[in-house]
């Protein structure tokens, strides 16, 4: 596998995508290659600055970089030359078998999905991102690729993160949910009513209903479905909420004896790293036609490290061939909705 | 003022809901009256098992029951004499000032909405929850009223939520954020955007932008503003976020130091207690012609007996008045989109 990283894109980049990928030549195999994307003099001053030969990587030049803020599309129609274009560019050239970027999310979506194009019988591609919860690892599609859902994109995600989920962790018959306001059938916006339907009558999913928010961390699901604007918003509720548990916790300690509020800081540094869903190193774009990661803003060297990983396994296992398969057998057409 | 209480409505009613009116009136004055909606016998054997006088409560005969599961406009349609209905049908004729259910959700509001009217100039009612929040109290709105909104619609939330705030928790000039999946103005929807240029444009409006999911628990901003939908996925994962926490927590703690693990009970406990919503007892429906709180379904006496002081204090501001105060100020019709 030749995987294309955006050295460029992320708050810590280029230094710390840099490090991660020092450090992701260890879960790579000997026929696997690194290929860096960004601006050559830089890459070569920081893996300089790491005390590392300059060929260490294939590099891939490119001058520009799409800014965390810019517009998605009209930032790539500017910056042909940034490195997320760069790498899309050599995907859809199979030129590498997969791309890596902790940059701007919207314009790494646009960029993949106009270059390298869906999987056949994919309408839209989604980000699928797995929560690591108490009652196990969830999958949550899309978390923010696709703001302007209909029924056949939410299916369609139901069926790639239940194989997703099936081949990356080991479960059979992935159990999937749609996120909704309530259990009843009645509930909910037509696009949830609408998806329910396609859900339910295909016999090769395990369909077990909604859900709501509460029941993401009950064990009662393996995968989630929804849009996402609100998969994007449960990702960063969910942080933004383990932080502030542990914030509440510490004060109500050391108002009660600052030596178990300092020993539970162990505690807590155990737990976020067990639940922290940079483990899992990334989000996969699944649809498109070929390997995707999407790593947060804020990831450093062991988050790209883990990504790597992550993007080997999901390349080796061949999961973009059981979507296909599994697309092809539903009954509803891609242009259907 | 004069609340009627939805005796039948939710998961531990009447027993539980009956109660919670005993205790409420320790938090009312002279001139108050608790009014209990539901089936006079079952009430009155209910006030003999809890050593109370059965005259101890005025009651208004409703020998139907919407249950927790059906569907709101076709329940309400066909139980005419329900709890809910009879309870919405004594505050339309100004036979209360107040209602207050834990019954079902959906047909209390569509049944408010339906009887009570909304608030001149308002187009429709929304569901504010206050979540206490490490950053202090922070009110969501909607919470699941309202899951087709329009940019009207979420303006009007900011502002009903903000003159909510203002008054119930004496911030002078809340800050009012629109929940989105980016801080970027591109960001969003289409409904999103155009909410922002109303907001933003109000200049009585203390607008601060758009909010990821994260800055809601970090003291970043005072109201939320989102649809029915997000809002109630927030809430509900808030919920269940808060739960899966304590119990990693718990269960990190035994393997480390049982005693330690019991002992951290007693923390657990006070901190859900601090930051438990169903403190502030319950969800005010703004912008309905009166006044009206809708219980969580699991609401217990203690709940019932704040919602209880929370519609008094709501009813003895006048904040409905000046809400209208307020809507009348802008320049957008209620008409318009």
């Amino acid at each position: 596998m030749r995987i294309a990283i955006d050295a460029m894109g992320g708050d810590y980049a280029p230094s710390e995508i840099i490090a991660g990928a020092l450090q992701g030549r260890d879960v790579l195999g000997q026929d696997d290659e690194i290929v860096l994307v960004g601006d050559e003099s830089v890459i070569r001053d920081h893996l300089v600055a790491l005390k590392t030969p300059t060929d260490t990587f294939r590099i891939f030049q490119a001058p520009d970089v799409i800014g965390m803020n810019e517009s998605p599309i009209e930032s790539l129609r500017r910056k042909p030359k940034s490195s997320i274009a760069v790498m899309a560019h050599a995907a859809s050239h199979r030129q590498v078998d997969a791309v890596l970027s902790a940059g701007n999310t919207g314009a790494c979506v646009a960029a993949c999905q106009i270059r390298m194009r869906t999987l056949e019988g994919v309408s839209r591609p989604g980000i699928a991102v797995v929560l690591p919860t108490y009652g196990g690892p969830v999958t949550i599609c899309d978390v923010g690729a696709n703001i302007a859902c209909k029924p056949i994109h939410l299916y369609q995600y139901a069926i790639m993160a239940g194989v997703y989920a099936r081949e990356m962790f080991g479960i059979e018959s992935p159990r999937i949910g749609i996120m909704n306001i309530g259990e009843e059938d009645a509930k909910g916006t037509d696009l949830i009513k609408k998806t329910r339907l396609l859900l339910k009558n295909d016999p090769n999913l395990n369909y077990i209903g909604y859900l709501e928010g509460r029941d993401l961390f009950e064990g009662k699901c393996d995968v989630v479905i929804c849009e996402g604007f609100v998969g994007n918003v449960i990702l960063k509720l969910s942080e933004g909420m383990a932080n502030m548990v542990f914030k509440a916790i510490k004060a109500e300690l050391m108002t009660r004896n600052k030596l178990l509020a300092l020993w539970f800081k162990s505690v807590a540094k155990s737990i976020f790293k067990k639940y922290d869903y940079h483990e899992y190193g990334g989000a996969l774009l699944l649809g498109v036609n070929g390997t995707a990661i999407i790593c947060h803003g804020s990831s450093k060297a062991r988050t790209i490290k883990n990504a790597i990983s992550a993007c080997k396994r999901f390349y080796d296992k061949k999961i973009n061939t059981q979507i296909v398969s599994a697309i092809s057998k539903t009954l509803v057409s891609n242009n259907g909705e």
